[in-house]
């Protein structure tokens, strides 16, 4: 994949919940510099702090790339976004996507593309091929940031540690298994959309045999307790042969997310599920801390909880947002 | 997917290894009358007990349909089958495969299949599209075949089953979920070639709501303890939403198929991981028996061992191949 080319436009289109713009709050999160501002489409209730542009000034403030920074359940193109994408082309934006559904699948899209000189990357959809994993012992150190659902936390707490290890002079790498962590990196595998007999060869390749004393830090999808997409998780577990868990929770979560009849599983039996299975491929896997997002829960009841989660699973509880990872990180050996 | 059209002439390539033509001994056994001959190449070491014919021989006895009946590791069409296979399409023959790799891929077939008129299944590849799995409880009964590794006849199970069920008049159904089941009931999905995040939504859109008294006799995949395809297998075993499992085992096997350092799991560990990942999507789901493939033990030391079973698990344990499977329907509800 050819580079994609910053600065970014984050296009929002009519997102109504913050949790479908993961997308893009992670690239301002991790790559402020790489944002001019954010657009909008009419019925929009997601904010990310930047300036509203429409795409001419956009492209004043030199932006190159209009990103689509909303991730919908099954990851379709919405056709209200369609008029606004090809308008991007003809402004001379290239368009990055991290969604399911392919820019160059639409019509409209490719043609307007093509008559614009402009380049659509799908980077959720990666032409490389994988073999089917070995599960061969492999050197080097691995940690995977596994989760009691989806959209806990496991990118930031990821990319969190590895600034972590990088800010001590280690030997570390992130490795991005979803299209933000992509669009973030430049590089890695949306594993959700390899073909499935190769999610744990895909992850094997992504974070191959390096140095005894380098650490990837392999970024996480979905839960072994969400049923549409246990099985990613699993094949990703497998793959990833972690040396460490980390654990990311979201506690006012009231159930699955986009499943209501199904509740968030006990962090007990997730920590003991994960551990079990991930013991096939790597059986001195241990936990290595606890991430907790507690941006919904007031900061005196968040210490309380941070706490509480420290006590009761004798490991290091943290907001990796807010307060990093340099607890966990101390658990690890350099 | 149009019908493929039978009878077929079944084409073992150079298969050194009984396991790696399941697909062709599957066809045999369930479809005897589809079948006119073998055809083999130098080095095959495989027999299934069918005339060997050349394309001409098998032309003759009828054949419309050459099918590839070799599943290597990998899905990969091997260069030394290319000049048959282009044979075969210049003598008549449509073809017909399982493996990842496509026939329309290679472009010698591709030609040579245009040049003659003659038609290109690829049934692991599916052009359905499928929705993230919901979870949601749907009606109709469900039986899914687990295994502690791979090819342990958990296909074999869920056919007899069927066989046995549709025998005593009930409302039954065997739903293909890989390249031999779709070649034997020309329908189906082969969940290992979904795009991962579908896993449990395909599965879910081919053993759909049905009556109360109908079942649904889903075929496993892999194994939750094989370190390439687990993902495969959990994702599965959720989408099936199964009231029922069995446990299909193949007790002779000394390590995990193409895996020499990784053992097989024990039985109680295997059944004890399926029952408790199931719940999630079907919160009573229990084991209805255990169905175990004494092929390569002696007839005496089969039946010790099947009574052992018993035993140990309180279930019925029978070879479904040469028993059948009544004693495992007997303890389900028609």
């Amino acid at each position: 994949m050819p580079a994609i080319e910053s600065p970014y436009l984050l296009f929002l289109g009519d997102a109504e919940d913050p949790l479908t713009a993961k997308v893009a709050r992670g690239i301002v999160d991790w790559r402020p510099e790489q944002c001019v501002g954010q657009m909008k489409l009419p019925g929009c209730a997601v904010d990310l702090g930047l300036r509203d542009m429409d795409l001419a000034q956009g492209r004043e403030a030199g932006a190159r790339t209009l990103v689509v920074g909303v991730a919908n359940r099954g990851g379709v193109i919405s056709d209200s976004w369609t008029r606004a994408l090809v308008e991007a082309l003809e402004a001379g934006y290239d368009l990055a996507s991290g969604l399911h559904d392919k820019l160059a699948d639409r019509a409209e899209i490719a043609r307007a593309a093509a008559e614009n000189g402009r380049r659509l990357f799908d980077v959720r959809h990666s032409d490389e091929s994988f073999e089917v994993a070995s599960g061969a012992p492999r050197s080097g150190r691995r940690l995977l940031t596994v989760g009691s659902d989806c959209s806990v936390g496991k990118m930031y707490t990821a990319l969190a540690i590895e600034r972590e290890m990088r800010s001590r002079g280690w030997k570390v790498d992130f490795r991005a298994t979803g299209q933000t962590g992509i669009l973030i990196t430049g590089s890695g595998v949306s594993v959700d959309a390899v073909v499935s007999d190769f999610i744990s060869g895909a992850v094997e390749a992504i974070s191959p045999a390096n140095d005894a004393d380098h650490w990837d830090i392999v970024e996480g999808q979905g839960s072994l307790f969400h049923p549409s997409f246990a099985g990613v998780s699993l094949g990703l577990l497998h793959g990833a042969q972690p040396d460490a868990l980390v654990l990311c929770h979201e506690p006012t979560r009231t159930h699955m997310r986009g499943l209501p009849q199904y509740p968030l599983p006990d962090l007990e039996a997730c920590m003991d599920l994960n551990l079990r299975t991930a013991r096939l491929t790597s059986p001195e896997v241990r936990f290595a801390g606890i991430s907790v997002n507690t941006s919904q829960m007031p900061e005196s009841e968040a210490a309380d909880y941070l706490a509480s989660l420290t006590d009761r699973f004798d490991l290091p509880a943290v907001d990796a947002y807010k307060d990093g990872v340099a607890p966990i990180v101390d658990r690890l050996d350099s």
